[in-house]
């Protein structure tokens, strides 16, 4: 009978390397296959973040999303072709699984924490062992970068995704402390119109691609340049007790 | 001349060594000079996290609390005893910098999500270099530990502070998607009441001692023994997109 192999979701955390877990970097440069997304021509986001680290021999399995840039999210197709691609990788990821192979699914950030690795996670959990390892996420490596604590005492914090309705982003920036936008990319405007109503702008910063040699951090009032689609993240920073 | 140390607020992850990154394992076998928090008469939580990682020469400046338990959090005195004792450890650390030693300050979780480094880093950021590593959160620990992802699609996050009054839990509890609880303890009664009242207690979990050798992780509804008053997080996880 052969051993069946284990899948892991591999947190690779912000982009720095260095913030690895020891345990996410032992993992890697001893895997054997090595599974991560990326969109059509491009090199993956996540892959790029493990940039000498994996094996010689090691066997790469990209996860290309299907196209659907000509589809509305809200449309029905768009779910279906989604869900038809994450459990065709999931299958060829579940093979190998049960040919006795361990296989690691890199993860930007922390697997659990958005992200695409839970929709494999769903599909595999009850089929094969999955083990997910956490990892610094992106909103870490940010508040990091702002060089200023994102909570304090008993501040409340809220985490918002920019693809969210204008009014509700307003609703939900009024009531919270201390505040972290994802998403950002295409949703910009509509962010920083939410920013706005709330009365949070002046106190908002911009993190692009924190941790990273690239690493910008700019008060959103004086950004100038566009904002990049990749590992954009507003932070607010909360005000709460300080003795 | 003499060259100016970095004081470095470090973060140890949830409690794991193994997801400490390897930037922070990296420093802390090098130690010369380790700082930490800790109760009196306690041996601290951040130093226990550390336990066969330091190296045998390095020295050891516990920074022990002064016993609060007399006077309530909302009398001034409370925040004057804490602002002299922050104070008064910052001068040591200082001084160690400013001798031409590195050091380093040992936090559990990620620097700037809560905790009690901010209130040193608030003293010396101006006056000696300060460099803070971010880490894997507690929250991320334990969600993780759930087997099960916090956030889908466009879920919001709301993290709330168990010393909250229990009005304002209820509230940010009934306008959130996802939701993590910390400093339990004894604000749990408290805690459990605003849960039932905005509807999420029948999901809402809760760990203890995430990625450490004695965790738990039990639906709140299934409860039966006293909760610790450390490293007890409540998480309700959200329900978002799932393609």
């Amino acid at each position: 009978m052969t051993k069946i192999g284990t899948v892991y979701g591999l947190g690779l955390g912000p982009g720095d390397q260095e913030l690895m877990s020891v345990k996410s970097d032992r993992l890697l440069r001893n895997a054997k296959h090595v599974a991560f997304f990326r969109k059509a021509g491009r090199k993956g986001q996540a892959r790029q973040m493990v940039q000498g680290l994996l094996a010689e021999n090691a066997i790469e399995f990209p996860m290309e999303y299907p196209v659907t840039t000509e589809i509305p999210v809200s449309d029905p197709r768009y779910n279906e072709i989604l869900s038809a691609f994450y459990t065709e990788v999931a299958a060829h990821v579940r093979a190998l699984a049960e040919s006795g192979e361990d296989v690691i699914v890199l993860c930007e950030g922390d697997p659990f924490f958005y992200g695409s690795f839970m929709h494999l996670f769903t599909r595999l959990k009850d089929v094969v062992p999955v083990e997910v390892v956490p990892a610094i996420t992106g909103m870490s490596g940010s508040w990091t970068a702002t060089g200023a604590p994102i909570t304090w005492g008993d501040d409340v914090l809220t985490v918002l995704m920019g693809t969210l309705d204008e009014d509700k982003l307003t609703r939900h920036m009024q009531d919270t402390d201390a505040l972290v936008v994802m998403k950002i990319g295409r949703n910009f405007d509509k962010v920083v119109r939410a920013l706005k109503a709330s009365g949070k702008f002046d106190d908002a910063w911009i993190v692009q691609f924190a941790t990273m040699p690239n690493q910008t951090v700019t008060k959103l009032s004086e950004m100038t340049d566009k904002v990049t689609p990749y590992f954009s993240i507003v932070i607010v920073h909360g005000q709460g007790r300080r003795p």
